[in-house]
């Protein structure tokens, strides 16, 4: 083994020592306490109910699935209908050669429900990966090589691209929603695009109105990432991002995944304005879109099923449903998100009860997820709660009861809050790293 | 715009302007001679048959479905039962949280027949963006960084995580299948990883028997892609690297997609002798198998039927049919590929010939790919034939007619040729880049 070179990795993006060693402390703990490692099956007739086989049974509330869509008949009847239509989960051949129509299909009824071009691909992150460096080019823009500034809390299925676009372009990372930077690197690069979360795993909206100003001062171009509003916020479920950002057009590009509350597999990347031959270059060069295997025909059934449900009053009423039960939830439980029309509730622990608190919380029925270092900074743990439009007010009233039970200070009467406000711009949130989170 | 930074790209591992390019032009040239962007429907009896809006009907001859299993009823049935089952596409929670059993059955049952340990992906692409830096940083692998060796003609789903890895250890392109090379890096480093495909989409594999003795002398880890070759290839359709590697332990990992010749969605990653505390290593931090959408259970259940079916005669058979097919076609048409088990056939044309030959053919009744730079080398093109258990001879012998009628030489005679041989290894092949091809 003497005189064999030893390697001096240079980390600049990334660092899998560090991320192995704290995650798995992370994870280990976790499992220790029975909060990781669950495997349950699902209840036949209550959705996010499950049980394990040991016979402990649980409300789950720690599910994306924010409008119960994905156990909604009618999705997978959709998808059972596409696999007959079609015959096959896919025919194996890149879509740039030879297609069958489902994904056009698809593409032009979510392109119709969302106002947008749409293209279709697997998941939000395989999305991001294909992207972000033809945005780093510039081929996707507006030809112009841009500084790509990343959002320090920005999902990691977009921070993993920060190598493959620093080959391409000059990287940075910025504070969480700094926009004070924002603005001094639009005055000293002829373009720069800036990578956040629309809407994040742990509560918060981005600053979507004080980007536009700088979209339309600079033509900042923003990248996001909206998948945990995409159907739950906004007239047709058409997210957060949509409903509030006035520049829809080349200088925002926004990808969604369809797992969440919209209840189906797969991914959209929403685009305006963009040429048709820009649009074939995302077929061509995003990276896996190109060469593959896309959506299954499963999964497109049932979109398009999910598609129509979102063209209905049904979508209203669903969006109702998880207000009024997020309303209830903020009436027993204060926390930094209440009044929020985020379906994500962060219940603060100190970072020593908070395993411990969820283990309690899981025993009493309720699957709610611990977070804690590295996926939020020290100081700030806390256990996240999801809610649902299909969870009942025994449900809600059950977690908040078990909550209390660990600690939790009850919140102050009704009357003192102010109630969940329609769909308007909320405040931004505390900044926390979500590294990890899903 | 005055005073503003210039932005100076590195190019070290990949380069937009480049790609795109050349790229646009390789699929504007084909879609101008219909032979890209073609939509159709498949027939509703005959496997591997579509035909277009207007009338026209075709037999594809680039579908990676090589046992025809795709269309197989037991897999659609497969699906439609597991969506009936589970009641929903996914349960949106990471899986290192809480899991329905679907994946767990699937990885058991697949585990089982190809006789390792088996990790479900969404994607090969996807598991080789995950697993390809937890490689690099010797997480995945025996602990020492490794220098990481990407051969030149290796998938672009392998060769776009090499930014991501060299952020974690040093990263080297070697010439295709540069055994010398790789011995010369062996003896320099103290651990060694190459990064190769096991059958590649132009009708070559590995030399997987030479490599194995670099392994077992200098602990060289191979990463194998063996998309081309699982199912269609080797007892139970282990395919062409378990079939004929000896080195199954921790310095032998595989993947490969389920989408091809197994007939269903998503993929597989295969290894052998890790201790569990790696698998965890894996399912935690492998990028999005952690944190993004898994398999939905239609692929799930899609692929525990296609993997009863592989235990049976019916796969030893549709492997014996697709043999027979490629004997066919190689006793009227000759190619560098003639004799190989492989179910790729490149047969040469000119630059200049190529796309109004596969034009021609197209119109014939039968549509293959050509290949041309920059997904081969200039002077090498070809038309790419992709040959299926399921075709007919009258399908086969009618391709083989029109490519004589374009200029392509008839084959000698049979008894001067040798047949297809069973399960052997196979002679290297010519060195070409598959850039973007799937």
């Amino acid at each position: 083994m003497s005189g064999r070179k030893t390697i001096e990795p240079t980390h600049r993006y990334r660092n899998n020592d560090k991320a192995v060693g704290v995650g798995n402390a992370f994870w280990d703990l976790s499992e220790r306490n029975g909060l990781a490692g669950i495997v349950a099956e699902l209840d036949d007739g209550r959705p996010g109910v499950l049980h394990t086989e040991d016979g402990h049974e649980f409300t789950n509330f720690t599910c994306c699935s924010y409008l119960d869509l994905d156990s909604h008949p009618e999705v997978i009847e959709g998808a059972v209908a596409a696999l007959r239509r079609f015959g096959v989960l896919d025919h194996c051949i890149p879509r740039s050669r030879v297609q069958i129509p489902a994904l056009l299909e698809l593409e032009a009824s979510l392109g119709e429900l969302f106002g947008s071009d749409v293209v279709a691909a697997i998941s939000a992150g395989v999305a991001s990966a294909g992207l972000l460096p033809l945005i780093a080019s510039g081929h996707l823009g507006n030809g112009v090589r841009p500084l790509m500034v990343f959002d320090k809390n920005c999902h990691v299925s977009m921070a993993g691209a920060k190598p493959a676009c620093a080959d391409e372009t000059e990287v940075v990372s910025c504070g969480h929603h700094d926009l004070t930077f924002l603005q001094d690197m639009c005055k000293r690069y002829e373009r720069v695009a800036y990578v956040v979360d629309g809407s994040d795993s742990l509560g918060g909206y981005a600053p979507v109105r004080e980007l536009a100003e700088l979209q339309e001062k600079y033509g900042l171009l923003v990248y996001y990432d909206d998948s945990h509003s995409l159907s739950a916020y906004g007239e047709r479920g058409i997210g957060y991002v949509r409903t509030h950002c006035p520049v829809l057009d080349e200088r925002t590009i926004t990808v969604a995944t369809l797992n969440k509350a919209f209840g189906t597999s797969g991914a959209v990347i929403l685009l305006d304005g963009y040429p048709k031959d820009a649009l074939r270059v995302v077929e061509r060069f995003a990276g896996a879109l190109s060469y593959s295997q896309p959506m299954n025909t499963a999964a497109v059934g049932a979109s398009l099923a999910s598609a129509e449900i979102h063209r209905t009053e049904e979508l209203t009423e669903l969006q109702g449903r998880l207000r009024a039960n997020i309303a209830l939830f903020d009436s027993h439980i204060k926390t930094e998100q209440t009044g929020t029309t985020f379906p994500i509730r962060l219940v603060p622990m100190s970072d020593e009860t908070v395993i411990e608190a969820g283990r309690r919380v899981y025993r009493a029925g309720f699957h709610v997820s611990p977070v804690f270092f590295p996926i939020v900074p020290r100081g700030t743990a806390g256990l996240r709660v999801m809610l649902r439009a299909g969870q009942t007010e025994e449900q809600i009233r059950g977690l908040c009861a078990a909550l209390v039970e660990v600690g939790v200070p009850q919140a102050a009467p009704v009357s003192e809050q102010a109630s969940v406000p329609e769909q308007t711009s909320v405040p931004e949130q505390a900044s926390v790293s979500v590294e990890g989170a899903r």
